[in-house]
């Protein structure tokens, strides 16, 4: 039974440097988004289309997690926002120390939204705070809509839940009136925002609202 | 650095398990199918197909790893063949550990074919031996050609890659030729499936080439 608490000490010193990174952003009132969801669902194009929209008007640096590669770094760099590379080396997730160490390399004086996009994997990532002030998670309709039953701790977390690639519904067997129903059995808080980012859906109301979360936490700054 | 002497350690139990995992399917000539995927690629949904298939010509037994649920197992159970549901109450990947307990509740001497589907995870699935024959990974294309790279280690150990929601490629930019030199990068030997099983395509081939393999094992049988 170590490996039990093991997991509970590791989980610990996250929460530790979790609180250190909060301290951090918070002082800057950079609002902090952590970005989950299976691989695939979607995160990058959301993210290359959300910096699009919001970059004339706030502030953003982006951190992208990956276990090897820079291909998703490399299609956010092209958007013109700083961008820091974590890759885990296999690890499933990113954690605070992670995150910890990206800091350091943002000139934090310079922006207003920090966006994490996670390792793409519905599991791991939810069990770790990184020092945001919301978690979002991306399913999208190919994956089907018995997601959220099957992995509940990233709905069950997140402050807004993004159905993505909803252009494609038509072609599969997806049941959103279940998908809404088994959200809000989860977490009765939750925003919904439906997007396609091939067809420029519902991308608007999304920005409209971080906007707004971004604006509000800079307003607190003395 | 402590985190790695247990994973170290965590692994190593895990390799021990699974060669008693092995020899003992090993004796009674049972094929072990180890099948992986991110979340919603369509593991349960080739399973029904290949349980219906092949029921008739090999005696089956399917073993279904989630977190909570037993959503996929009830599936499964509908096909008429024998199924243990491991529930991992969080964790993100199956290990020897459990499927050591879950053969137990299995009659080992009834069977020739025991698929086991993984939690649905891309990442830590691959890291853990069960006591499979083989490894065999599901990408659907609605995931995108980028994900052999970016998760290397699920396609790297498999023997067979199936490409899943072959019908849904026209609504993608799923670049087929790019995703089968990624996979040849990192495993040359893997043998490729294209299959759709809403439209019922790619799985006779398939199922052919999984039954070869389960004769092929029953005939070494003394």
């Amino acid at each position: 039974m170590s490996e039990i608490k093991v997991v509970t000490n590791i989980l610990k010193a996250n929460d530790e440097l979790n609180a250190v990174n909060r301290k951090r952003l918070d002082e800057k009132a950079i609002y902090v988004i952590n970005l989950m969801s299976s691989p695939g669902s979607g995160k990058t194009s959301i993210l290359e289309k959300m910096i699009s929209r919001l970059k004339d008007d706030i502030k953003i640096a982006v951190i992208e997690g990956d276990l090897y590669t820079t291909i998703d770094a490399q299609r956010i760099e092209a958007q013109g926002v700083p961008v820091v590379q974590i890759n885990t080396g296999g690890a499933c997730h990113l954690d605070a120390y992670m995150i910890k160490d990206a800091i350091d390399g943002i000139d934090l004086d310079g922006i207003e939204l920090l966006i994490v996009e996670n390792v793409g994997n519905l599991v791991c990532p939810a069990e770790f705070e990184i020092g945001e002030d919301i978690k979002i998670t991306v399913l999208s309709t190919t994956e089907g809509n018995d997601k959220p039953l099957k992995y509940p701790l990233a709905f069950e977390k997140s402050k807004a839940v993004i159905l993505n690639k909803i252009d494609l519904i038509e072609h599969t067997n997806f049941d959103k009136q279940k998908f809404y129903d088994d959200v809000r059995s989860i977490n009765d808080k939750a925003v919904f925002f439906e997007t396609s980012c091939t067809k420029d859906l519902g991308l608007d109301g999304l920005c409209e609202w971080i906007e707004n979360k971004v604006k509000e936490k800079q307003s607190s700054k003395i």
